[in-house]
Protein backbone atom coordinates (compact mmCIF):
# COMPACT_ATOMS: atom_id res chain seq x y z
CA UNK A 1 0.00 0.00 0.00
CA UNK A 2 1.46 3.25 -1.18
CA UNK A 3 -0.82 5.45 1.19
CA UNK A 4 -0.13 4.06 4.61
CA UNK A 5 2.98 6.24 5.95
CA UNK A 6 6.17 4.86 6.03
CA UNK A 7 6.43 4.63 9.90
CA UNK A 8 3.45 2.73 10.00
CA UNK A 9 4.19 0.15 7.30
CA UNK A 10 7.41 -0.66 9.48
CA UNK A 11 5.76 -1.17 12.80
CA UNK A 12 3.20 -3.50 11.09
CA UNK A 13 6.40 -5.52 9.40
CA UNK A 14 8.02 -5.65 13.16
CA UNK A 15 4.87 -6.90 14.80
CA UNK A 16 3.94 -9.75 12.00
CA UNK A 17 7.67 -11.19 13.03
CA UNK A 18 5.72 -11.58 16.64
CA UNK A 19 4.75 -15.37 17.09
CA UNK A 20 0.68 -15.76 16.97
CA UNK A 21 0.17 -12.36 14.57
CA UNK A 22 0.52 -12.90 10.65
CA UNK A 23 0.38 -9.64 8.33
CA UNK A 24 -3.36 -9.64 8.47
CA UNK A 25 -3.46 -9.92 12.58
CA UNK A 26 -0.02 -7.71 12.97
CA UNK A 27 -2.35 -4.38 10.57
CA UNK A 28 -5.40 -5.27 12.97
CA UNK A 29 -3.69 -5.33 16.11
CA UNK A 30 -1.60 -1.86 14.82
CA UNK A 31 -5.14 -0.51 13.78
CA UNK A 32 -5.95 -1.02 17.53
CA UNK A 33 -2.75 0.75 19.03
CA UNK A 34 -2.91 3.76 16.84
CA UNK A 35 -6.30 4.06 17.90
CA UNK A 36 -5.80 4.00 21.61
CA UNK A 37 -2.37 5.87 20.95
CA UNK A 38 -2.64 7.35 24.94
CA UNK A 39 -3.89 4.62 26.86
CA UNK A 40 -1.78 1.66 25.33
CA UNK A 41 0.51 2.36 22.35
CA UNK A 42 2.34 4.62 24.64
CA UNK A 43 3.02 2.72 27.92
CA UNK A 44 3.60 -0.93 25.79
CA UNK A 45 6.35 1.10 23.43
CA UNK A 46 7.80 2.17 26.80
CA UNK A 47 7.69 -0.81 28.72
CA UNK A 48 9.30 -2.89 25.82
CA UNK A 49 12.09 -0.05 25.64
CA UNK A 50 12.59 -0.68 29.15
CA UNK A 51 12.87 -4.78 29.39
CA UNK A 52 14.94 -4.75 25.67
CA UNK A 53 17.33 -2.30 27.73
CA UNK A 54 17.32 -3.94 31.01
CA UNK A 55 16.78 -7.57 30.62
CA UNK A 56 19.90 -10.33 30.86
CA UNK A 57 20.64 -13.79 31.02
CA UNK A 58 21.17 -14.50 34.57
CA UNK A 59 25.04 -15.51 35.20
CA UNK A 60 24.45 -18.77 37.13
CA UNK A 61 21.23 -20.54 35.55
CA UNK A 62 20.81 -18.66 32.06
CA UNK A 63 16.92 -17.56 33.09
CA UNK A 64 16.06 -13.87 31.73
CA UNK A 65 15.62 -11.46 34.32
CA UNK A 66 16.81 -8.01 34.77
CA UNK A 67 19.56 -8.11 37.01
CA UNK A 68 23.06 -10.30 36.60
CA UNK A 69 21.74 -12.77 38.91
CA UNK A 70 18.13 -13.72 38.67
CA UNK A 71 15.55 -13.93 41.14
CA UNK A 72 15.43 -17.20 41.59
CA UNK A 73 18.94 -17.72 42.35
CA UNK A 74 18.84 -14.48 44.34
CA UNK A 75 16.58 -16.38 46.72
CA UNK A 76 18.14 -17.20 49.81
CA UNK A 77 15.42 -19.19 50.62
CA UNK A 78 15.12 -21.51 47.48
CA UNK A 79 17.10 -25.18 48.15
CA UNK A 80 20.74 -24.98 46.72
CA UNK A 81 21.13 -28.55 46.49
CA UNK A 82 18.35 -29.33 43.61
CA UNK A 83 19.04 -28.06 39.95
CA UNK A 84 15.83 -28.57 37.54
CA UNK A 85 17.24 -28.78 34.12
CA UNK A 86 15.23 -27.09 31.69
CA UNK A 87 15.36 -26.28 27.66
CA UNK A 88 13.94 -23.16 28.21
CA UNK A 89 13.11 -19.86 30.16
CA UNK A 90 9.21 -21.01 28.97
CA UNK A 91 9.91 -23.84 30.78
CA UNK A 92 11.18 -22.39 33.45
CA UNK A 93 8.41 -20.18 34.13
CA UNK A 94 6.00 -22.90 33.35
CA UNK A 95 7.55 -24.94 36.08
CA UNK A 96 6.99 -21.61 38.08
CA UNK A 97 3.59 -21.54 37.69
CA UNK A 98 3.09 -24.76 38.96
CA UNK A 99 4.90 -23.78 42.38
CA UNK A 100 6.27 -27.30 43.30
CA UNK A 101 9.64 -27.18 43.23
CA UNK A 102 11.52 -24.89 45.90
CA UNK A 103 15.19 -25.23 44.38
CA UNK A 104 16.93 -23.76 41.60
CA UNK A 105 17.39 -23.93 37.90
CA UNK A 106 19.54 -24.32 35.05
CA UNK A 107 18.19 -23.41 31.63
CA UNK A 108 20.00 -25.19 28.83
CA UNK A 109 18.92 -22.67 25.68
CA UNK A 110 17.61 -25.43 23.60
CA UNK A 111 18.64 -29.52 23.37
CA UNK A 112 20.83 -30.89 21.66
CA UNK A 113 20.02 -31.54 17.88
CA UNK A 114 22.30 -32.77 15.39
CA UNK A 115 20.35 -31.65 12.31
CA UNK A 116 20.51 -27.58 13.80
CA UNK A 117 24.08 -28.12 14.77
CA UNK A 118 23.10 -27.65 18.33
CA UNK A 119 25.95 -29.59 20.90
CA UNK A 120 26.68 -29.40 23.98
CA UNK A 121 29.21 -26.24 23.77
CA UNK A 122 26.27 -24.89 22.07
CA UNK A 123 24.11 -25.09 25.18
CA UNK A 124 24.60 -24.41 28.86
CA UNK A 125 25.86 -28.01 29.45
CA UNK A 126 29.48 -27.22 30.55
CA UNK A 127 28.45 -24.87 32.76
CA UNK A 128 25.51 -27.19 34.49
CA UNK A 129 28.27 -29.75 35.40
CA UNK A 130 30.59 -27.11 37.06
CA UNK A 131 27.76 -26.05 39.04
CA UNK A 132 26.99 -29.54 39.99
CA UNK A 133 30.40 -29.96 41.29
CA UNK A 134 30.92 -26.38 43.03
CA UNK A 135 28.08 -25.61 44.35
CA UNK A 136 27.30 -29.18 46.57
CA UNK A 137 24.43 -30.24 44.23
CA UNK A 138 22.71 -33.64 45.52
CA UNK A 139 19.75 -34.05 43.10
CA UNK A 140 19.52 -33.19 39.64
CA UNK A 141 16.24 -33.38 37.87
CA UNK A 142 15.92 -33.11 34.21
CA UNK A 143 12.46 -31.49 33.18
CA UNK A 144 13.26 -31.86 29.95
CA UNK A 145 10.65 -32.50 26.61
CA UNK A 146 9.43 -36.06 26.36
CA UNK A 147 10.60 -35.86 22.38
CA UNK A 148 13.42 -37.16 21.31
CA UNK A 149 15.57 -34.12 21.23
CA UNK A 150 14.78 -33.79 24.69
CA UNK A 151 15.51 -36.92 25.86
CA UNK A 152 18.34 -37.41 24.00
CA UNK A 153 19.63 -34.09 25.79
CA UNK A 154 18.62 -35.87 29.03
CA UNK A 155 20.86 -39.18 28.16
CA UNK A 156 23.46 -37.09 27.48
CA UNK A 157 23.49 -35.21 30.53
CA UNK A 158 22.86 -38.25 33.30
CA UNK A 159 26.17 -39.63 31.46
CA UNK A 160 28.19 -36.69 32.01
CA UNK A 161 27.06 -36.62 35.93
CA UNK A 162 27.40 -40.27 36.46
CA UNK A 163 30.72 -40.30 38.82
CA UNK A 164 29.60 -36.29 40.17
CA UNK A 165 27.67 -37.86 43.53
CA UNK A 166 24.43 -36.06 42.45
CA UNK A 167 21.31 -38.51 41.84
CA UNK A 168 19.64 -37.95 38.75
CA UNK A 169 16.29 -37.79 38.05
CA UNK A 170 13.34 -37.15 35.76
CA UNK A 171 10.17 -35.98 35.81
CA UNK A 172 6.80 -38.67 36.05
CA UNK A 173 5.21 -39.64 32.92
CA UNK A 174 1.85 -40.83 32.91
CA UNK A 175 -1.46 -39.83 32.71
CA UNK A 176 -2.36 -35.63 33.38
CA UNK A 177 -4.70 -34.40 35.84
CA UNK A 178 -8.07 -34.43 34.21
CA UNK A 179 -6.72 -36.45 31.38
CA UNK A 180 -9.10 -38.69 29.61
CA UNK A 181 -7.23 -41.96 28.87
CA UNK A 182 -9.72 -42.19 25.57
CA UNK A 183 -7.62 -39.09 23.83
CA UNK A 184 -4.19 -40.03 24.96
CA UNK A 185 -1.25 -41.29 22.77
CA UNK A 186 -0.29 -44.94 23.06
CA UNK A 187 3.41 -44.10 24.52
CA UNK A 188 1.69 -42.14 27.59
CA UNK A 189 -0.66 -44.99 28.57
CA UNK A 190 2.10 -47.69 28.26
CA UNK A 191 4.39 -45.48 30.57
CA UNK A 192 1.50 -44.95 32.78
CA UNK A 193 1.07 -48.37 33.04
CA UNK A 194 4.65 -49.59 33.33
CA UNK A 195 4.83 -46.40 36.49
CA UNK A 196 1.67 -47.62 38.11
CA UNK A 197 1.53 -47.04 42.01
CA UNK A 198 -0.07 -48.74 44.57
CA UNK A 199 -3.81 -46.81 44.88
CA UNK B 1 4.52 -15.77 39.20
CA UNK B 2 6.53 -14.15 41.94
CA UNK B 3 9.68 -14.45 39.84
CA UNK B 4 9.22 -13.12 36.40
CA UNK B 5 11.10 -9.43 37.10
CA UNK B 6 7.81 -6.56 37.64
CA UNK B 7 8.66 -4.86 34.14
CA UNK B 8 7.98 -8.48 32.29
CA UNK B 9 4.99 -8.68 33.88
CA UNK B 10 4.02 -5.62 33.37
CA UNK B 11 5.01 -5.76 29.44
CA UNK B 12 3.01 -9.32 29.57
CA UNK B 13 0.01 -7.65 30.72
CA UNK B 14 0.16 -4.84 27.97
CA UNK B 15 0.60 -7.46 25.08
CA UNK B 16 -2.29 -9.33 25.98
CA UNK B 17 -4.33 -6.05 25.33
CA UNK B 18 -3.91 -6.77 22.30
CA UNK B 19 -6.26 -8.15 19.48
CA UNK B 20 -5.29 -11.95 18.49
CA UNK B 21 -3.39 -12.43 21.58
CA UNK B 22 -4.73 -13.73 25.06
CA UNK B 23 -2.28 -13.83 28.12
CA UNK B 24 -0.51 -16.95 26.60
CA UNK B 25 0.09 -16.11 23.62
CA UNK B 26 1.14 -12.38 25.07
CA UNK B 27 3.73 -14.00 26.90
CA UNK B 28 5.02 -16.48 24.09
CA UNK B 29 5.51 -13.46 22.20
CA UNK B 30 7.52 -11.63 25.24
CA UNK B 31 9.59 -15.03 25.66
CA UNK B 32 10.45 -14.71 21.88
CA UNK B 33 11.42 -10.74 21.74
CA UNK B 34 13.50 -11.59 24.97
CA UNK B 35 15.61 -13.81 22.90
CA UNK B 36 15.70 -11.61 20.14
CA UNK B 37 16.52 -8.53 22.13
CA UNK B 38 18.67 -6.16 19.85
CA UNK B 39 17.20 -7.94 16.41
CA UNK B 40 13.53 -7.54 17.01
CA UNK B 41 12.71 -5.93 20.56
CA UNK B 42 14.60 -2.90 20.02
CA UNK B 43 13.53 -1.91 16.80
CA UNK B 44 9.91 -2.69 17.63
CA UNK B 45 10.04 -0.59 20.91
CA UNK B 46 11.79 2.21 18.71
CA UNK B 47 8.74 1.73 15.87
CA UNK B 48 6.04 1.96 18.63
CA UNK B 49 7.13 5.25 20.23
CA UNK B 50 8.08 6.90 16.91
CA UNK B 51 4.17 6.15 15.69
CA UNK B 52 2.73 6.70 19.08
CA UNK B 53 4.61 10.14 19.17
CA UNK B 54 3.60 11.31 15.09
CA UNK B 55 0.42 9.89 14.69
CA UNK B 56 -2.74 11.57 14.33
CA UNK B 57 -6.04 11.99 12.93
CA UNK B 58 -6.07 13.92 9.65
CA UNK B 59 -7.61 17.57 10.31
CA UNK B 60 -9.69 16.56 6.54
CA UNK B 61 -10.91 13.04 6.60
CA UNK B 62 -10.28 11.47 9.90
CA UNK B 63 -7.64 8.89 7.94
CA UNK B 64 -4.84 8.00 10.21
CA UNK B 65 -1.63 9.46 9.64
CA UNK B 66 2.22 11.14 10.46
CA UNK B 67 0.94 14.86 9.59
CA UNK B 68 -2.20 17.05 10.26
CA UNK B 69 -3.39 16.17 6.49
CA UNK B 70 -3.27 12.51 5.70
CA UNK B 71 -1.13 11.24 2.47
CA UNK B 72 -4.72 10.67 0.45
CA UNK B 73 -6.11 14.05 1.40
CA UNK B 74 -2.38 15.62 0.39
CA UNK B 75 -2.28 13.74 -3.13
CA UNK B 76 -3.35 16.07 -5.74
CA UNK B 77 -3.74 13.55 -7.92
CA UNK B 78 -7.05 11.55 -6.80
CA UNK B 79 -10.38 13.61 -8.08
CA UNK B 80 -11.65 15.64 -4.93
CA UNK B 81 -15.43 15.55 -6.27
CA UNK B 82 -16.11 11.74 -5.05
CA UNK B 83 -15.66 10.98 -1.56
CA UNK B 84 -15.94 7.45 -0.28
CA UNK B 85 -17.05 6.95 3.09
CA UNK B 86 -15.88 4.41 5.79
CA UNK B 87 -16.75 3.38 9.08
CA UNK B 88 -12.95 2.99 9.90
CA UNK B 89 -9.46 3.61 9.41
CA UNK B 90 -9.39 -0.44 8.59
CA UNK B 91 -11.94 0.00 6.10
CA UNK B 92 -10.28 2.56 4.48
CA UNK B 93 -7.19 0.37 4.47
CA UNK B 94 -9.22 -2.50 2.83
CA UNK B 95 -9.84 0.16 0.04
CA UNK B 96 -6.57 1.02 -0.57
CA UNK B 97 -5.45 -2.50 -1.18
CA UNK B 98 -8.02 -3.00 -3.82
CA UNK B 99 -6.22 0.37 -5.41
CA UNK B 100 -9.87 0.93 -7.34
CA UNK B 101 -10.78 4.09 -6.11
CA UNK B 102 -8.84 7.39 -7.17
CA UNK B 103 -10.69 9.56 -5.26
CA UNK B 104 -10.91 10.89 -1.37
CA UNK B 105 -12.11 9.17 1.35
CA UNK B 106 -14.13 10.29 4.69
CA UNK B 107 -13.82 7.96 8.14
CA UNK B 108 -16.69 8.17 10.32
CA UNK B 109 -14.99 6.76 13.02
CA UNK B 110 -17.44 3.81 14.02
CA UNK B 111 -21.16 3.58 12.86
CA UNK B 112 -24.63 4.64 14.26
CA UNK B 113 -25.40 2.85 17.48
CA UNK B 114 -28.10 3.67 19.59
CA UNK B 115 -26.78 0.54 21.88
CA UNK B 116 -23.12 2.10 21.88
CA UNK B 117 -24.89 5.50 22.34
CA UNK B 118 -23.29 6.68 18.67
CA UNK B 119 -25.03 9.23 17.14
CA UNK B 120 -24.15 11.80 14.37
CA UNK B 121 -21.90 14.17 16.73
CA UNK B 122 -20.32 11.22 17.66
CA UNK B 123 -19.38 9.98 14.52
CA UNK B 124 -17.95 12.24 12.03
CA UNK B 125 -21.21 12.83 10.19
CA UNK B 126 -21.66 16.58 10.49
CA UNK B 127 -18.12 17.05 8.62
CA UNK B 128 -18.78 14.36 6.23
CA UNK B 129 -21.77 17.44 5.57
CA UNK B 130 -19.83 20.33 5.37
CA UNK B 131 -17.04 18.80 3.07
CA UNK B 132 -19.29 18.02 0.67
CA UNK B 133 -20.71 21.06 0.32
CA UNK B 134 -17.71 23.32 0.87
CA UNK B 135 -15.88 20.82 -1.76
CA UNK B 136 -17.88 20.52 -4.94
CA UNK B 137 -18.27 16.93 -4.34
CA UNK B 138 -20.34 15.28 -6.71
CA UNK B 139 -20.68 11.71 -5.52
CA UNK B 140 -20.55 10.43 -2.12
CA UNK B 141 -20.19 6.33 -2.22
CA UNK B 142 -21.41 4.71 0.65
CA UNK B 143 -18.88 1.79 1.67
CA UNK B 144 -20.27 0.49 4.79
CA UNK B 145 -20.62 -2.72 6.43
CA UNK B 146 -23.44 -4.84 5.51
CA UNK B 147 -24.85 -5.22 8.71
CA UNK B 148 -27.53 -3.60 10.35
CA UNK B 149 -25.79 -0.43 11.98
CA UNK B 150 -23.42 0.04 9.02
CA UNK B 151 -27.43 0.22 6.49
CA UNK B 152 -28.70 2.69 9.42
CA UNK B 153 -25.92 4.70 9.13
CA UNK B 154 -25.76 4.49 5.64
CA UNK B 155 -29.86 5.27 5.57
CA UNK B 156 -29.13 8.20 7.95
CA UNK B 157 -26.22 9.65 5.70
CA UNK B 158 -28.41 9.54 2.20
CA UNK B 159 -31.29 11.21 4.16
CA UNK B 160 -28.84 14.04 5.33
CA UNK B 161 -27.56 14.57 1.88
CA UNK B 162 -30.94 14.56 0.33
CA UNK B 163 -30.44 18.02 -1.66
CA UNK B 164 -27.07 18.71 -1.50
CA UNK B 165 -26.93 17.78 -5.32
CA UNK B 166 -24.55 15.08 -4.69
CA UNK B 167 -25.59 11.71 -5.65
CA UNK B 168 -25.38 8.91 -2.91
CA UNK B 169 -24.29 5.41 -4.15
CA UNK B 170 -22.46 2.35 -2.27
CA UNK B 171 -21.54 -0.82 -3.00
CA UNK B 172 -22.72 -3.50 -5.20
CA UNK B 173 -23.71 -6.41 -3.03
CA UNK B 174 -23.65 -10.02 -4.81
CA UNK B 175 -21.47 -13.15 -5.17
CA UNK B 176 -17.74 -12.77 -4.45
CA UNK B 177 -15.04 -13.47 -6.65
CA UNK B 178 -14.21 -16.57 -6.23
CA UNK B 179 -17.23 -17.24 -3.67
CA UNK B 180 -18.83 -20.75 -4.25
CA UNK B 181 -22.72 -19.98 -4.11
CA UNK B 182 -23.03 -23.12 -1.82
CA UNK B 183 -21.39 -21.44 0.84
CA UNK B 184 -22.77 -17.88 0.38
CA UNK B 185 -25.89 -17.18 2.58
CA UNK B 186 -29.63 -16.63 1.39
CA UNK B 187 -29.38 -12.61 1.55
CA UNK B 188 -26.27 -12.43 -0.85
CA UNK B 189 -27.71 -14.60 -3.09
CA UNK B 190 -30.96 -12.54 -2.89
CA UNK B 191 -28.99 -9.93 -3.47
CA UNK B 192 -27.14 -10.77 -6.12
CA UNK B 193 -29.99 -12.05 -8.15
CA UNK B 194 -32.11 -9.04 -7.47
CA UNK B 195 -29.05 -7.09 -9.29
CA UNK B 196 -28.22 -9.74 -11.79
CA UNK B 197 -26.91 -7.91 -14.99
CA UNK B 198 -26.65 -9.22 -18.84
CA UNK B 199 -23.95 -11.97 -19.27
Amino acid sequence: MTDTPREIEALIDLMARLPGLGPRSARRAVLMLLKKRAQVMAPLAQAMAEVALHARDCQVCGNIGTADICPVCADDRRATDQICVVADVSDLWAMERGGAFKGRYHVLGGTLSALDGMGPDELRIPRLLRRVKDEGVSEVILALNATVDGQTTAHYIAEALAGSGATVTSLAQGVPIGGELDYLDDGTIGAALRARRKF
